[in-house]
């Protein structure tokens, strides 16, 4: 931390601020510039609160300078982090291809929907049992029947699977299905159910808020690290900007700054930025080229009569064509390889 | 929802689209215009989802017509919501002040606070014992312990208190100590909780989401109505928007948008709007001045030494004279009234 | 400046580092940490960029401290400048209230609104010749024509009047005939036109950009202020967001933002920021709460036959409500005056 | 425009928004639904201003249906425009990759990065005489001795050259030595600018706003295109949002969007969108991914020296592999090749 003096401090007030950090236990060492004085805050163990000092008489401001997260850091562990999922390993050099319905329907929809994925080189199997839906009045999804299906489809296709998880009521349940358990957009900072992820066994997808900043979403990371579990998987999905003509606006620029920041394995929801169709093929394309560790996409065979995101699946066609593109993509990727 | 066809569809499309329309249960009256034709879909009951139609062949775009909230409609229910909570009215022509710290840190501090805003003439007190922390290694909150300490300042002073809930397994405990059950703003798309918020006897204190839309914001209060509970008070805290200079960007405008849609009373936070206290006593009488039907304010009477949000509560003196402020403004618009 | 090391900086490349800074003049100071060091950059005149330190070896980032901007400065001048326009006097206790039409029409229409402005106690009265549209069909103003129409009201109602200015081939002829020259959102980073208004004599109303931050603005008026022009005006009209209830956002943290950190007076564009009239009556009356030195509003007689911007507009019976209730509010902030 | 009204709207309610509509010229159709009736207008020319209706009494909202813009849709002309420069060719199936520095500072700086980008197979080159700087003490470019340089490339290295003009004053000269004029993100609303560049026989280059949506941004092309000059090239290069991790948040879907809506070839900056050079190499290869038809990337051989944007130029070594993996991406979508 920081603490910018106003030009037109006192001593006293200087003096002041310097006193009021070491009676938190910090060190305060004075940094006199051209016109003003600056005061450093060292030996701080993890994030200083900036309010704490933003309205001391004479501060201009407090500049946070460490970042509060620590065992997500990748200054912490240098090395990234792979999650092996049955054969599937996430965070290596291969890029993961999760596909699937937005919701499970019914059996006959899912086993249909998993075969294509399976065919068309899919790694991994995605689902809804449980729902997060704007409106009380919109399918919710099949809850317990809609997981069995989901153990189904894996024990027929191979394909281990991922789903989400709404409440701390079904976590144990979900748990027991799943393969992996996500925590949706609107979940990111539902800490509870962080906590509680923290003590699962299971990895679990994070996704980002809506409009959450890589800090806060890295923070939310920190709440199920710091409960025991490695195994974390981030998800970008894009954000909520002024821009109507996609659901929401995919920032590609956090792959990299996730890389950088984190030791944690980072993949991309292309489906959920776009919200159409037309949009999630080169959004998927994009993924694959700014080297995510994967990509989860909607498919759906019968997309006019999904019960939801209809208009964001792909067609089995579609979707693959735009595997044979991505891995190729991903291929060329190899040698220059960054942090990957 | 209006169905607009490209310039090219042709009569087989638009033919398909109408039946697609009618298979829904629908019915589809075509509308020929200049340089293309639309379809408008009629006797829908609620939202019909724009996707299922957007992706036909032909089609252009599917536009929303009506809203999807139907309990909290001012259309549904032309009078003002009226919630009584002990003496205080909220909804009615009166502001309404809620004031005290962000958490209740000790009885000392609640009680000390409290004694202050019941002399400024506030209506109600606030205080977190469970808080929401972006970080896992910050100050939780006091709990069950906070809780009582909340009744001893309700039982002391006569003010009701607001407490936010953060997840199931505390409701029924929150809901015991608390007169109004607040829903924070990263959980306003937590649709359990909603729904447990929906089957309580105490009145639900909604923060808008950080990026919601006022739209997604009236259907979280639509989950709460739709079992069972009538008594929302919605609450503007400011969203997050590209302005770095305050926390949040107070979004005024969100009030006579919700006064005209919905019978629902709407407050605003200024404080974790503004951030920094310098800005919250502006905002504070802002609040007053767009005729909210009550406004929510941190204060602290040691800021320096809060466990968190320090910087954006008012000294006592300073809320005192925001009060004072805010209930002369509120005199100016009495005749005036608007919405309200 | 502040450059923070990574925590596995090596001696040399926080040596190389320091000598990079010293190499452009400034002065190194090394500030070791807990677990890393940051160097302070001293002694620099005005801004450095932070981008020449952010790529070099070892650093993990640059942090501005210092402020660009001079001239405009709080810190550089303490007292707050005032602006006189005949007898209105913008930047002192009085709100100043400038209104009228989005475009002078016809001289029957600009006569017919200034009246009523003049009755309702406007100070100011505002109307455009030249008329930036989004579309190359719209109406683009009555051009000269329309200045003239406003030197008529001047001379009629003894109101002063504001016109924008569009480009620099017509600086002269705005100047000419408008007492307050103001520059629109879409060009406030339209250096070559900020620097002509730094010549002119008139003073300069700046309306921030629609997406701009409160620093770029600042800087955009230090473009005006460098060329010898004191006179500026600053105006807040609303900034993009993802809201889709209102045209824009009003931003009303900027003001006593911009109150703090600079000299110049700043004034509040309800009409803009709220696109609907129903929304500028509860902002207009937020604009006086929060002790802006003034508000400008759109006002027309007959706003469903206006040529631009009508469904913003009040109308005069609305106009003459709003003042009444904004120099009453205006009346209760008197003691307090915070920065004003 | 379909005219939603409420729903006790009365029959002279709705009888008179009708009969405001017939008398603009335009047909009013009333469409029955189910508990409200909605009035569709027909036979406009060009957009409706849904302002003026939306203030009628009954009504609910105003809704546009059709687009705005006219020449530059790909409704008016189905085939996508192709622009030969030279012996490039902007807008057909080969993406066209366009790289230089930031601004021009020095004949040998320019050389010496213009044989680098020639080398790796750089189509065309960039660089800034007359520079938008956020402060006014900043390097404002070389000026006509800048442009001179540029021909200068040109002719040595027979790449046509991109560069930005400012205002009014200066077309004529920009344009007399550049290939490509460029109209910069702030200056994407200068309307005057905008007819002159419509005047011009060469290419505009036409960057997108920092805060323009899709459809402002192609009717910015239309003030172009509507004065005769049908060669533009649109460029996305990020937009701002709530993100701070990069400089600006990269639309990726707005290439599909655009290349959807109109027949102008449309390329990506992902410099400018990053502004750290360890973003601009993912981004880069995603611009490729999405099937845009060229890129402007900004290199420089010593970023540490450059006068401007220093952080975010590759350096040649990483152009020359971003332009091997650019094109690999490019081979891999030649058979799918959907709107291009």
């Amino acid at each position: 931390m920081l603490i910018v003096m106003r030009k037109d401090a006192t001593a006293e007030q200087i003096e002041s601020v310097m006193r009021a950090v070491e009676e938190r236990g910090f060190k305060a060492r004075p940094i006199p510039g051209g016109d003003r004085v600056s005061i450093a805050i060292l030996f701080n163990q993890g994030a200083v609160d900036a309010s704490t000092f933003e309205d001391l008489p004479g501060v201009k401001e407090a500049i946070p300078v460490t970042r509060p997260y620590k065992l997500v850091s990748r200054e912490t562990k240098a090395d990234a982090t792979k999650i092996q999922i049955g054969d599937v390993c996430i965070g290596g050099r291969e890029m993961v291809i999760i596909a699937g319905p937005c919701a499970v329907e019914s059996e006959k929809q899912a086993m249909a929907i998993a075969e294509h994925v399976k065919k068309s080189g899919g790694d991994m199997f995605r689902g809804g049992a449980f729902k997060p839906r704007t409106s009380p009045y919109a399918f919710q999804g099949m809850g317990e029947e809609g997981l069995k299906i989901l153990a189904k489809v894996r024990d027929t296709f191979g394909l281990p699977v991922v789903t989400e998880v709404m409440d701390l009521s079904h976590f144990d349940m979900v748990e027991h299905y799943a393969d992996v358990v996500q925590i949706g957009t609107r979940n990111m900072q539902n800490f509870s159910l962080l906590r509680r992820a923290g003590e699962s066994k299971r990895p679990v997808l994070l996704k980002r808020g809506m409009s959450a900043t890589v800090e806060e979403w890295l923070m939310a990371a920190e709440y199920v690290m710091a409960e025991g579990n490695p195994n974390i998987i981030l998800c970008e999905r894009g954000v909520r900007t002024f821009v109507r003509h996609s659901r929401n606006t995919l920032d590609l620029s956090a792959i990299p700054v996730v890389q950088r920041e984190s030791h944690l394995p980072i993949i991309i929801d292309p489906s959920h930025a776009a919200g159409y169709r037309d949009q999630v093929l080169p959004l998927g394309r994009a993924a694959a080229a700014v080297n995510a560790h994967g990509v989860m996409i909607e498919v759906h065979h019968e997309p006019e009569k999904a019960c939801s995101d209809g208009a964001q699946s792909l067609l089995p066609s579609q979707f693959d064509e735009l595997c044979r593109q991505m891995r190729a993509i991903d291929q060329i990727l190899q040698p220059s390889d960054e942090l990957k």
